[in-house]
């Protein structure tokens, strides 16, 4: 089974890989650009089981290693069957 | 209008980072977990316009910048109306 972690900075973070993204994406040409923000993506391969189980140990392994909670959000997501992908 | 990149290690390449969770995790007590990987996770804010001008312009910033075309694919997702969450 696939879950995916989504790791964000918190709004009103400083974000300075997003700044220096948002930088060159300017010098690159690409104006119409008004903000990056760089996160986190994970994507774990668990074994089979209940998928709310599932759902509840990822956010646990999300708030205890994943994301750092004083300064990240993260999101979790199960695809279900049939939108895996 | 905002525009999200998903940048992940191709099939194959090494991922160390990734082992490096896999082996955090299984000593916290998760041994359900089978594989974990690392990406990054881009979020634009771009300026409003055609949505498919947007989605062509952000694959070309993922081409030319946010990704590394040798080791990395991407993927562009720009949430439709109703979607944004």
């Amino acid at each position: 089974m696939k879950a995916r972690v989504y790791v964000t900075l918190r709004q009103g973070v400083l974000d300075p890989q997003g700044r220096a993204v948002l930088h060159a994406l300017s010098s690159l040409g690409f104006d119409q650009v008004r903000d990056a923000r760089i996160g986190k993506y994970v994507e774990l391969e668990i074994a089979d089981g209940p998928r709310d189980e599932a759902e509840k140990a990822v956010r646990e392994m999300a708030r205890r290693l994943l994301a750092n909670p004083v300064i990240e959000d993260f999101r979790v997501e199960i695809p279900g069957e049939g939108e895996a992908r």
